[in-house]
């Protein structure tokens, strides 16, 4: 069976590098003979040991019968939205790491496939190199999975380490990100939270079987976290980590959320520093579950698209498990409908003393006096509400 | 398709119930109906609402016809292997939570399974609820595996993580964790490290291919820890872990041991406390993978069976990728394969350090004086040697 990459950028030659060094393992796995059948880029890379397997044209990809699946590593919607959509039409399986068109596109792509009895699969796009979309409909498909919270975006986790090891603030912490390559120039879709966004909106869908528009969440980022929150949180036996979140409510509606949070320091999660990923899966049948691993990087991601290749090679038919509803009607549940714990900071004076009152609940307790005119407090569970001068949910 | 179960002690009476309170879940994920269809029994269950499934004779299973898969929860070899080996040769599939079983007759099993082209999963005997098996033998299949290191026995672990915490000793620990049922009156099995040793016998046979025999392994267990120990390791940043692990060396022999080991406190498996499990997997493409979770428990090993049940509803055929060859020649490379770094207290007389200097190596150092007839010292990376009053191993 041939292979045919979208793309050669970062993870497009990573996976040609390892259908093309580890043929043997792969094939092995696959049960069957895999080989690389072409590569679509339309920059030259002539020097290269495979550069006769290079294409301008995708229509030389499609009409290739012996390309029997399309690996898709370009990222955006479009093309490559057009080009799967194609390829599943014809009968190819295809399989892809861009967690946009997974997020935008995937309940279109997924019943395509199904009508053309091919696969669509996507475990590069969420986790990187870490076992995780395949686990979660296949392992925990029957466990009653009820919430995941997750460390999604390597970028972010990287400068919040930073930020707990060295004192450092935002600013100085995100250059470093930037000089390392960990960050981009323009670091918005990272910092901002929409990368685990998107991240979190596949895995609620794939679990929950309904697609939850990335969209429709709260995305909150990082950028505004102070080296002053940092400490604090630290002396209070705590991480901050941005986390995404899902869980579904007794009315079968999803609460999602992407912001930072605190982490009790005994959580799995505050062990997960630098660019490193992880989930937590909480399910009724076998309680809490973490997978953990590098959510990025060339050969990581390569990896995950690989592991794809060797599924569809197997699954001669549509494995069922991968589908959910188009989002037609939205199953997000609200932004209000799931109060939490939350540690904020605020000015001391009187009167937000007696207003604070009614807002932090019963349970609230203040953690640690800041300054003659600040103070810390954890909140009792509540809603969320504005006017506070720094507020951190308790993920718990 | 047809569910026997075989035994209805508590994982098997946890298998029935989610058969029977799940069926939709469950028949949805396997793609067919799925039904219980007689559980082994020889004891009375008659309050029970299901008790008209129970039989008292295997041959009933065996000749049932629509009994398509048997799931063995009994423990044990014997009987379990006769009768997996009998529903195999019968065409059926089967599935086990029996470590001891697959750990000591796996090869020979998965041999009668591929040539009845049935399968023999056995995701529940490691790591219990967390899905582990399944990703090694497919997601992480041509990842490149080059070692493991787990948590892999919940009783070591709690009693460890109360020595910490508490500062118990360990006499102490160990009666705590039998008053709360987490140790069994006849702790052995779990506290000298050869429930552990089964489990990463069984992991490294399933990646690398070739038993790895059980009794081959090193196994050292916890039982000589003391509070000391433990109190040296916190000092100096340092967690005490039973750790089972798994190395291929580079003239492919494997290197494997059983023993408490000093985790960084960084490390994600220094936060894997209390029963939870968890398993460290390298791989050239992935890096760092981490699987954590719930290692035993009613539910969680019940879930970790269904799974398996559902992926044989699934393949008609023979996974070939879950299969290794017999233990007829040895794999193992010998207890002195692999130098490491030791963490040791000795007592502190003129002539052990001149003697002490020649085998702790040149990158050794002394970490805190204990005493002033004792010091602590973390050696060069070295192999075993005898002598030292206490020596842990670092995992790195």
């Amino acid at each position: 069976m041939k292979i045919a990459i979208l793309g050669h950028g970062t993870v497009g030659s990573g996976v040609a590098e390892i259908l093309i060094e580890n043929a043997n393992e792969v094939s092995a796995a696959a049960e069957k003979n895999i080989e690389l059948g072409a590569i679509l880029d339309i920059r030259n890379f002539e020097g290269i040991s495979y550069s006769d397997k290079f294409v301008s044209d995708f229509d030389e990809i499609l009409n290739d019968p012996e390309i029997g699946i399309v690996a898709e590593a370009m990222g955006g919607t479009e093309p490559a939205f057009s080009y799967i959509k194609a390829a599943l039409e014809k009968g190819k399986n295809a399989v892809t790491s861009n967690k946009e068109l997974v997020a935008e596109k995937g309940a279109e792509l997924l019943s395509i496939a199904r009508s053309h009895n091919v696969n669509f699969l996507f475990e590069a796009s969420v986790g990187g190199g870490i076992p995780l979309i395949r686990p979660l409909y296949s392992a925990m498909n029957a466990a009653g999975i009820t919430e995941m919270a997750g460390i999604l975006n390597g970028t972010t986790n990287y400068i919040l380490t930073k930020m707990f090891r060295f004192g450092s603030g935002y600013e100085e912490a995100l250059a470093d990100a930037q000089r390392l390559g960990y960050a981009e120039r323009d670091p918005s879709a990272d910092v901002l939270g929409f990368d685990a966004c998107r991240k979190i909106a596949i895995l609620s869908s794939l679990v929950w079987k309904k697609t939850l528009r990335p969209e429709e969440i709260p995305t909150e980022g990082i950028d505004k976290i102070t080296a002053e929150d940092v400490s604090l949180a630290e002396t209070c036996g705590f991480s901050i980590k941005l986390i995404a979140r899902a869980k579904k409510l007794s009315d079968g509606k999803i609460f999602a959320k992407v912001s930072p949070a605190l982490i009790r320091n005994d959580s799995p999660l505050a062990s997960v520093n630098d660019v490193f990923n992880a989930v937590l899966v909480r399910a009724k049948t076998t309680g809490d579950v973490l997978f953990y691993g590098k959510g990025a990087g060339k050969m990581p991601t390569a990896s995950a698209m690989i592991s794809d290749i060797i599924e569809c090679a197997k699954s001669e038919n549509n494995i069922k498990s991968v589908f959910w509803e188009d989002g037609a009607q939205s199953v997000f549940a609200g932004r209000d409908s799931n109060a939490e714990r939350y540690f904020i900071r605020t000015s001391f004076d009187a009167s937000e003393i007696i207003e604070g009152a009614e807002i932090i609940g019963e349970n609230a307790y203040i953690t640690s006096p800041l300054s003659e005119s600040e103070v810390s407090v954890l909140t009792d569970k509540i809603n969320e509400h504005g006017k506070l001068l720094s507020k951190i949910p308790l993920f718990e």
